[in-house]
């Protein structure tokens, strides 16, 4: 087995570039950890703190305790100082743990950079928008776990595999009830007039920072924000359909279940704002 | 970090006993992979093929290709020749991958095996029967991944820290319908007259390889298996509460739910079975 997977990519395991991951680890066993996804210019991490706050509070959620965030910008820095454009991956788990899931009594927290290439996204992703994919999986409601980036995937795993087309830049996921929750990889907003709405995530999905980003900037932009439920139906009406995570910044949808938006200038405004 | 968890703990992956684990493996990264956890007596492993029938049935379930049994069982073999009684955790990941949901096109599957202790089950656990604790969390439903012993299990983590009494010996699960699904690591049976019920697994819960064989043996006890939906209602009215595993065989629930049941036969009848 090769621990590194390709020549561009590293990590650093609670510091240490040399050792491999133990299968005691809780976050191999059982996903019981959290992670965030970060991008890197000129050596350096963007939105940090948003980044570290929401890091914490997902840990805490599972009552483990977050390594200080000195810890990862040392990691941070060893890895990334050279790097102009780079994608950081930052995982804490539980740790290691005996055989079972009742939590380890001493349960020392495992702390995971890694670094990888920054994606090769295309332009006119920016410049125009992107097509969405309608995801069959439903996603499962488990409100104790709602909202939390945690290490259980497989859901985002089986939707992102329902499509290949390399046209299609994400595929929307809808709850049991209909409701639109979230994409693969991105939250999603809908503008109505000057209401940017954005998904109610009690229930399922992940509320990520981006997603925060916007709805604390919105007024700047002449907009009310606003958390709650959006059926398929509501979505579709939208005068705008925007979706954004922490590499990409954000797009706007231009096709979704055969309807299409015409290009507009909020996914534009909101990345330049992200910028800043 | 110790990549040894204790000093009678050994493991191996895709054969080896000295490389970790990377942080690339989508089992860590997304928890994109299967598990079984199985007895060892006598070096060798119990009910080995229908283990290795789950097994290989889970992976392709999630598109992944099941090593061969003979490697798990050379395996096995290297660890837990001189073991009298042990147990064997089983996994097989997607193997690693780039980062993103997408799957890899290339992916090789990890085989990982770990030996460790065979847990200190109190002997009254036999002889008289178990506590239940009735836990809060409901399991989401997701027929996606229903009766999967995938490794996303952060639903089993959570509920299996709602006790820390060590007289209980398991937590009862409902799904968000109040639908008796399973235990957090065994599956449920209620008899009720002859006919021995347990839940169906089609929205949540893990089909475990003992709920099968008890469904298959029943028949030999003069009684008729069903799959079925069990309120908790019906539940608290049944004549005798089963709970089974791999590793324990068949425990008789003597409380749950502020309702004692008396000791009766069917578990002992059935670990004889199991054993035979």
């Amino acid at each position: 087995m090769t621990l590194l997977q390709s020549t561009t990519s590293q990590y650093l395991i609670n510091g240490s570039s040399e050792a491999g991951l133990s299968p005691w680890d809780r976050g191999f066993a059982y996903g019981d950890g959290v992670f965030r996804t970060l991008k890197i210019v000129n050596g350096k991490p963007q939105h940090w703190q948003l980044h570290y706050n929401k890091l914490e509070h997902d840990c805490n959620s599972l009552g483990i305790v977050c390594p200080g965030a000195n810890l990862f910008l040392a990691d941070i820095d060893r890895l990334f100082a050279q790097e102009q454009l780079a994608v950081a991956k930052l995982i804490v788990t539980r740790g290691e743990g005996t055989r079972g899931y009742a939590l380890p009594v001493l349960a020392q927290p495992s702390r995971i950079v890694i670094k990888a290439d920054f994606p090769d996204y295309p332009a006119a992703n920016c410049t125009f928008g992107v097509r969405l994919h309608l995801c069959h999986l439903r996603l499962a409601r488990q409100p104790l776990l709602a909202g939390i980036k945690h290490l259980n995937r497989l859901e985002n795993v089986l939707a992102r595999s329902e499509w290949s087309d390399n046209s299609i830049a994400e595929g929307l996921l809808l709850d049991e009830a209909g409701n639109v929750i979230a994409c693969t990889m991105s939250n999603v907003f809908a503008r109505f007039g000057t209401k940017l709405m954005t998904p109610d995530l009690s229930q399922c999905g992940v509320a990520g920072v981006t997603r925060q980003f916007i709805l604390d900037i919105a007024p700047t932009l002449g907009m009310i924000a606003e958390v709650g439920n959006i059926g398929l139906e509501q979505l579709m009406q939208a005068d705008e359909v925007l979706i954004c995570n922490s590499l990409y910044g954000v797009w706007q949808v231009l096709e979704l279940n055969q309807h299409a938006w015409k290009p507009q200038e909020t996914a534009r405004e909101l990345r330049k704002l992200l910028q800043e």
